[in-house]
């Protein structure tokens, strides 16, 4: 298995990324290929002692898509930037996966653009998965696409499912639709015409469809899927993020506040750790691009070394789940005619 | 002041609204009307001890808006439902306020039927506050409007800041649209053509807007005043409470992991219980339906006496702010054209 990691994407790039390849190609059996500047990834891996690692190659990049960048234009105006790079080489085989800390806009559509849409998918769509106490929640798009149709709500829930059965390991998913109420009523003309959708699909057995969800409910563990449109799902995402950075922010603080609650700190601090780690971008590594014909990996931008490390085994994962054939042989059922 | 209290809007009505009343007269200084089935009503005063309480007053409404009514309709319908009853008395000034834990729907339906928007204004809002170290944030659409024009979220702007300028005593409110993204380019034709109307707003020194906020941002105290529309909004206000209960309940659990943990938990427990408070909606109140002419105020379906108490705090706050007097003397600077 070789991983192409774009070494100039993200907040921390080239070093974390270098560090992240040496620490993955340690603990998960890959290849790794760095695309980016030469002489700047060869000296970041001379700092990690990785200078003569074997299963470590590195590919020359003279230019960078950052974030000034029009994501739109910046994959065809900058053909020899990392991710560009790292993009045809997944294209032409040289490559089972990309992962990239880099610009999402830039490499959803550097992805759409090089690597190709399956036949039959209208869009791709970012797929992160939100804690649970069971599979986890996939939640489908959390931003590559604003603006909607029901049809690619219908197609985000069909990869959606086949994500949470081949990598979550949840037998039959039950896929809920982002709404404002659990009503069919609900939402507004995109979500009463996808429900209408899922509905049928339902009811011919071609996915599991438990109607209307609330954001509340995403927690819950009675929602596998969480289909909405980009613009929602990425409120929501974020929504999740800002409200346990600030509630863990002010639980640090209170504790804080008296000799009692001190000590008291001191003794479930070790509990209270592990449970960061699971609102952590760096434990989850990345968001997978689903739709896409090849394996492609967004790494959060401000992924540290053990960030990039998680996304690398993420992409491993991915490509050996086999889940981008399932959605291939699954295409006809997502037809809404 | 007079509050009136829809006596039988909640999932614990009516005895946790008439509750509610008589701790409210004891702690706020106001005159209660419980409209409501009499009988029923009466009976639950005399089980609080407050059947002779002068400062509370019953009126007969034989009828009831449950959740299984049509929200557009029900009001129109059930002319003597208690919430329609309550309205009315509002509007023909027999009263100063309106507090309903009852179907958010039919409650904004009817303040809008019943209650009047404000002349020039184009839709009534909700805006529930956001817990923050500073002010708090307005978060406003929360669930009023699906759809919504441009000139909607300029108007739930000024509404807004009216709101955090009034009664939660911010100076000079920062305005932000939520979006996903910060560049003035980012979201779909609703969040580009808001954008540039809030812009021209802020440079003619109308509003102070900052710009697009993310969702992460909310809780940052940087903005004062997050506009949406009410599809995004309430996806954000539901994910916000699913992620604190999700959190809470997990860090319950990891408390309890081992003796130690356990030891620590007694010793942090105050601490965090008062934490807890923050995102409890029976401590915030209930949220206001801004662009009414009359103060409508709906409590939150679950609420007990206690939230029920705080929604009339709240109301009674929300008339003597005279919030809906600067809306009317506003609603100028709010024209788009």
């Amino acid at each position: 298995m070789k991983i192409i990691l774009d070494a100039m994407g993200g907040d921390n790039a080239p070093a974390a990324v270098v560090e992240g390849a040496v620490q993955a190609v340690a603990a998960y059996d890959v290849d790794i290929v760095l695309v980016g500047r030469e002489d700047e990834v060869r000296a970041c891996l001379r700092e990690c002692e990785a200078a003569e690692n074997e299963r470590i190659s590195v590919v020359h990049a003279p230019d960078v898509i950052d974030m000034h960048d029009d994501p739109a234009t910046a994959i065809r105006e900058k053909k020899e930037a990392s991710m560009t790079i790292a993009l045809r080489m997944l294209a032409s085989g040289e490559g089972d996966a990309v992962v990239s800390a880099g610009s999402t806009g830039a490499l959803l559509s550097g992805a759409t653009l090089i690597g190709k849409r399956i036949r039959g998918i209208r869009r791709a769509a970012m797929a992160p998965v939100l804690p649970n106490e069971k599979y986890g929640a996939v939640l489908i798009d959390c931003g590559a696409n604003v603006e909607c149709t029901p049809e690619y709500l219908l197609q985000f829930a069909f990869m959606g499912a086949f994500y949470s059965k081949q990598i979550l390991g949840c037998p039959e998913p039950k896929v809920g639709l982002l709404n404002i109420g659990t009503e069919d009523t609900k939402g507004g003309e995109l979500q009463k015409a996808a429900y209408a959708l899922l509905q049928k699909a339902s009811e011919d057995g071609r996915i599991r469809f438990i109607g209307n969800v609330e954001a509340r409910e995403v927690f819950s563990g009675n929602v596998d899927v969480v289909v909405t449109d980009g613009f929602s799902g990425n409120v929501l995402l974020k929504g999740i993020e800002g409200t346990a950075l600030f509630l863990m922010k002010l639980i640090k603080k209170s504790m804080m506040r008296t000799i009692v609650s001190k000590l008291g700190a001191l003794l479930v601090g070790k509990e209270l750790r592990k449970l960061k780690k699971l609102f952590d971008a760096g434990e989850t590594g990345g968001t997978p691009m689903l739709g896409i014909s090849k394996a492609v990996i967004k790494a959060h931008g401000s992924s540290d070394a053990r960030a990039i490390a998680s996304a690398v085994r993420q992409a491993k994962q991915f490509v050996e789940s086999g889940v981008i054939s399932e959605i291939e042989k699954h295409i006809d059922d997502m037809k809404t005619a």
